[in-house]
């Protein structure tokens, strides 16, 4: 029963205080954005301003997209049940794996993998090329390339965009590019970088460890998975059969924000 | 086979093009918080700046809770047998519940229950009492006041500060103290305010449906599940036992944002 | 630390020895049946030989209803992205609720409230209504009536015909015929019991606790969910999309148990 | 919107009619027991009188180890919250993996590997010492072998000891004889087959694929992560610190099913 106590280094709880990361809970809240506190809660450290901008454009890209992935089909399938919200989300949660949302992790991998080939600066489509052989060695495909809609994800361009404008440099931008150019050579047509992978890349120049990886994606998800909790149990019957061909978006027209 | 489409007013989903109730991703990538992109999600509109301070202060408010807390423990149960991450966010969230932070529900109703009592502008002493008075009769207790470990919670402290700062002004804010007020001399003794019951008040002020409220807590402590499950994944043995008691903070010693 | 130890009636563990509810394992395992042993687990003691035949057929009536049921659906999903197959079986566990497979505690305890209304022998159909005013008042509708494809369960049927063979005899089964007689007249048109309301009824015979009644279907139901989890990891190709409308059996023609 | 429909061969859905893989629901409720009806559902057929004892021996065998295991945890932990049974259920199979029993699907895959090595009638311990000379190579131990508490777990002695009743006899019992004593030779002292292997060599036996193995354990256990729920929400209070160290056994003392 005396056993010696294990350690935690993510929140130090005292009555009346909370420290995150040793940062206390109440400058957070006031001083803080949601996405650098996430990010602070994940890795240890805040970011600075100019990671704090794409790891909150990371947060906002995969918040959702629509009715059809499982990840929200499992939701809205325990939600028809009238499930407490938590259970629907974690419903949800269930369908993000390697193959819906959690390509992040192994595009890490891969990158880095490209990354530690080609050393003191080769050429990046060498790296590119050396580390999906050792991919297709093990019969496995390139993780964050391809999607069943996109063929050029604007989640995946616009992080570029930001990740260019922000001038993270080193190196994963342009192996990405070099990842995209290998596939289409082998394949004979384009397989576009997704926006799993489009996150990968930022999370690389970010130093984010690839065990990390998949966090972005979930966090990101869930305010979009807990959206069709509440339209599902707000709009429609219980156990209605939730059709994942048969619908059509009635929300707002195109809008911008700057016309708030 | 051939039924009328159902619908859905979350996202339009199109090759290469995605609108988050109506707003381009991209647009929102780029100048959208986090903490707006997800209320935008949740509510179908973007919050106005001060609405957005508050509503990223909720978010950040419950992050992570440290080791103890009921969802920590589900998810670091699983992630101590390698579960995915994703499946062990989804352990985590299995026990938030109406009593481990799924009280933000319940004190919206009981909030707006005696706002409606309150009327074109009675005392705020009175509708307490009459809300609690009602709550008693159904052998239920206020939600959202007292907590286990903190006697003046400084995440409820702070969400009140920047509340007022904001000058959000619908009257729950004098509500919730007159709760206060009234269950300590109900009790003879302090029953104060907790972090749900902040929320709840605040997002009252917003004009955010009861059923929605949980929603705030969950998209909150996800980050803060993920931290765990790494942090276990990462520092401990698989199968280990996770002691909910004898356990230590080992992370940095408290600092401030603006020693960065 | 040294709290005072908390105590667990359900198996003693040594090392090399299991003790389920005071049996050992291993006669458990030579002599009991499964449904014997997981009543034995879920209420303490074994039942009888007349009672275990009940249990059994309880247990066998829900394994599966097809592809169509929320829970079917939400392990479909989670499987379809290659999720593992406990997470596949917990995703289709969410989607069971009192509208989906989770009817049988409420239905105990409305046949419970009839009979204790009848008290020492009063006519049936007196108690039925007094129950189901009572619920109308609340605005509930009667738990364990009507199915969304059968108008004469089949499972309920065979259920009440073993009970009868089985000469249980408490008044539930007369009861939940009253039930049945009433909602008829009330509706105009017949709300024949289904599967949740025979096992309430069933279990009332034999005086399982309402806490206990949704215990019987999940653990009927986890078989079934398994076997759709594993065809579709099998069967079909990842993020396939789950039409739960377009599909058709391919399985076996009817057969005997007398024909093998 | 007119795709081909997919297909499925579990159950044929007709109103009034329900036929689990060709076999009538009603048929199988009066003459078929759970175990059986289980096995049908997961691989098609049904099992004969001898397999079925086997299976039913399975089935028993796991169906709770106390409060230890991270199942049984993940499930007290959620059912503390008061969440609902199927959730409860839900948290603790989340914590089910190759760690924690989920090793019988790679136990299958070694067993078979072994076997398939052995060919025609080769030593047994030869094949073992090359399967495991091929885990040794990718860095992986040998699944269903060593038990944190058990050095002679009773459970796989009962199933070895029903199976050579029974007159299995496809090797595989040898087999794991061989794979138990090269890993003591190779580690200077015993790590003895486990449940989770014991179950893996008799599935063998049977002919179940290995991407079912696992199936087993899960139904098996449902019924005791059930009587934690119930146990939890029943005797203890909500919110309650679930220990896993500081326990007791309190249930009855050592009886035989003779005493019934």
């Amino acid at each position: 029963m005396s056993s010696r106590p294990w350690t935690t280094a993510i929140t130090k709880v005292e009555p009346n205080k909370l420290l995150l990361r040793g940062y206390s809970i109440d400058e957070l809240m006031a001083k803080a954005s949601f996405a650098e506190a996430a990010y602070l809660a994940l890795t240890g450290e805040m970011p600075t301003p100019a990671q704090a901008r794409l790891v909150n454009a990371i947060f906002v890209s995969s918040i959702d997209h629509g009715a059809t992935p499982p990840s929200a089909l499992g939701t809205m399938t325990a939600a028809s049940t009238r499930a407490s919200l938590s259970a629907a989300v974690a419903a949800g949660l269930l369908a993000i794996t390697h193959v819906h949302g959690g390509a992040v992790e192994g595009a890490i991998r891969m990158f880095a993998d490209a990354a530690s080939r080609r050393g003191a600066g080769g050429p990046p489509a060498e790296a590119a090329a050396a580390a999906l052989d050792d991919l297709k060695s093990k019969g496995m495909r390139a993780p964050g390339f391809g999607h069943r809609i996109h063929t050029n994800d604007p989640r995946a361009t616009e992080l570029f965009r930001l990740a260019r404008e922000a001038r993270v440099d080193g190196g994963y931008l342009e192996l990405a590019d070099a990842f995209e150019k290998e596939l289409a050579a082998r394949l004979g047509k384009p397989l576009p970088i997704n926006v799993d992978g489009a996150i990968a890349a930022v999370l690389c120049e970010l130093g984010v460890p690839p065990e990390m990886g998949n966090a972005f994606f979930i966090i990101s998800r869930v305010p979009g998975l807990i959206a069709h909790a509440v339209e599902e149990m707000t709009r429609q019957k219980p156990m209605r059969v939730v059709d994942p061909r048969n619908h059509e978006y009635d929300g707002p027209a195109e809008r911008k924000l700057t016309d708030r």
